[in-house]
């Protein structure tokens, strides 16, 4: 059934997505704040800043004005990097005139806090401007779904009803969405494998091959899945597309962004360098502090988050990464 | 300690942990049936055609006699193919002269029994020709290791101590080994492994990308992890590094030749043409044959491998990998 959805931020997945749910034929329109972005969008449909040589659907509207966005929308999808979430979750709530079902494709925690986003989207959104939250998140990158590649992708939602009704609205012949009922772990795989991703492209950067590459991806899931268990998380939702599925797709891709970011280190940048020259958001290097501490806290050994931190916070020459891959008296395999 | 060592098959993998052992300081020997490259290793210290452009160590002696290889040592490595273990088992029986630890590097299962190579070496093996029998397995393209790159590996032993004499032999600053008591899974996680890197190389050959890739391996290492724990694997073997770690590897580099022999498949290559021009075993072709049985007799769910033998063994059309990553009736993750 049409569906009137409201797309919250015009970056590569948000548009990727909106360009997914009116391929399903619904009535989509996208926020963003950046005017003249919105302007593109409406006039040339391009978006060209995130998605070169895209061509956007005619049905896609674009605005600035979020009121207007979200008016009457019977979903919400908010995409916007995760240090902007709870700011533009007031801000919805300010203009929200129903109560759509609230759904979220941002990878990260919150600083400070230490929240996942649904956690950000809870606190800030009452319940009567809200059905549940659902988190969409898998291995997808947005250029490939922009040409609509294969991509499938998990919808989690502690009611199972809203994550299927998620898994409609999005799912098609290229897309494919299964259901999760484990939220904490969707998102907590989502966000730390960005950290992996980091040290990851760090190791190629260094001139490090495949078997590195292998090395760091299954010592960094051990740990994702340390944490995550700690935080309540299911451990087989780590074997499946938000866990297994996500680091590879990130973690062996030119694609993705925290790679990129960290195989700049690796060559020798700094961090401000690499930042500087990436053009969008890098959510990876946030998170590996808000990881970090959350280790501490929880007493969780994450020997990579605690190498990658320290070569993202503390100065620490970015070699470390592979001696911390190779040296650690780790003997057994059994420490899960 | 200075240990006295066989390896038997001088592959590219074979060879290219014989180079580890020297390395190491052991006194290694490595066989081989045929005779000029057993000269060309002895004499120019190359291996053309398995480690073009690698210079061996001048310590490594080669010979295509196995009496002599096998003689007083106290460790013996089998890297020879899946089909021909049983064989040369026989063969290190009738020529053994003493109790030496024995090691396999390889992967695959045999043909009609299905058994993991382990099994078939403690067939062949009597117990008064051998110790523990330990796997060696983990993401480890040989070209890699033969240029010193850093490699983690898993030594897995029912007797841990077996495993801890191997993790000493091996062990070294860019080849770090993980022990394990998990046999089953560690065997079985090396070989299934292949399936999935044939259909990810078909993906890929058949014009797919990076998400399409992360969907086969994460469900592919669903159905691995299906089959392993009715064989009696324990579960977390396969989110380690001979699980996610191996499957990564395989499914990511051109180095892997059964990526590349899917990848010609998905070209449109025909399976006898892909086979005559690799020049080296794709042990996944035969895994892939004795896994969809064993699913079939343990009445296991495997749908990427029996796709891959469909397309292999009944003449199906490589399309279908795509079709079964996509449109087969599962809506919830949690299946496994």
């Amino acid at each position: 059934m049409k569906q009137k959805i409201a797309v919250l931020g015009a970056g590569s997945w948000g548009t990727a997505l909106a360009m997914v749910l009116v391929e399903n034929g619904h009535d989509v329109t996208i926020w963003g704040h950046h005017k003249e972005q919105m302007e593109e969008m409406n006039k040339n449909h391009t978006n060209s800043h995130y998605l070169p040589d895209i061509q956007l659907p005619m049905e896609l509207k674009a605005t600035g004005d979020l009121e207007e966005c979200v008016k009457d929308a019977e979903a919400v999808l908010f995409v916007v990097p995760t240090k902007a979430m709870r700011e533009v979750a007031q801000k919805f709530v300010s203009v929200c005139n129903n109560q759509p079902v609230i759904i979220h494709a941002s990878k990260g925690l919150e600083q400070k806090t230490h929240k996942r986003i649904s956690e950000v989207l809870m606190d800030e959104i009452p319940e009567n401007k809200r059905k549940d939250v659902v988190v969409l998140s898998g291995p997808s990158h947005a250029e490939e779904v922009a040409v609509k590649d294969v991509t499938t992708i998990t919808a989690a939602a502690e009611k199972i009803e809203y994550a299927e009704y998620v898994q409609r609205l999005f799912s098609n012949e290229y897309f494919r969405v299964y259901t999760n009922q484990d939220v904490i772990g969707v998102e907590l795989g989502a966000a730390l494998k960005n950290i992996i991703a980091l040290g990851s492209g760090a190791l190629h950067g260094l001139g490090y091959g495949d078997n590195a590459r292998a090395a760091i991806m299954t010592r960094g899931l051990a740990e994702i899945s340390r944490l995550g268990v700690a935080m309540g998380a299911d451990p087989l939702t780590f074997i499946g597309l938000s866990g297994v599925g996500d680091l590879a797709v990130t973690c062996t891709s030119v694609h993705s962004r925290n790679w990129r970011a960290g195989d700049l280190l690796g060559k020798g940048h700094s961090l401000d360098n690499v930042l500087d020259n990436m053009g969008m958001i890098v959510e990876g290097v946030s998170t590996t502090k808000a990881a970090y501490e959350l280790s501490r806290d929880l007493k969780i050994e994450m020997p990579i988050t605690e190498t990658i931190y320290s070569v993202l916070y503390e100065n620490e020459k970015v070699e470390k990464v592979v001696k911390d891959i190779m040296l650690r008296e780790h003997k057994s395999e059994q420490e899960f």
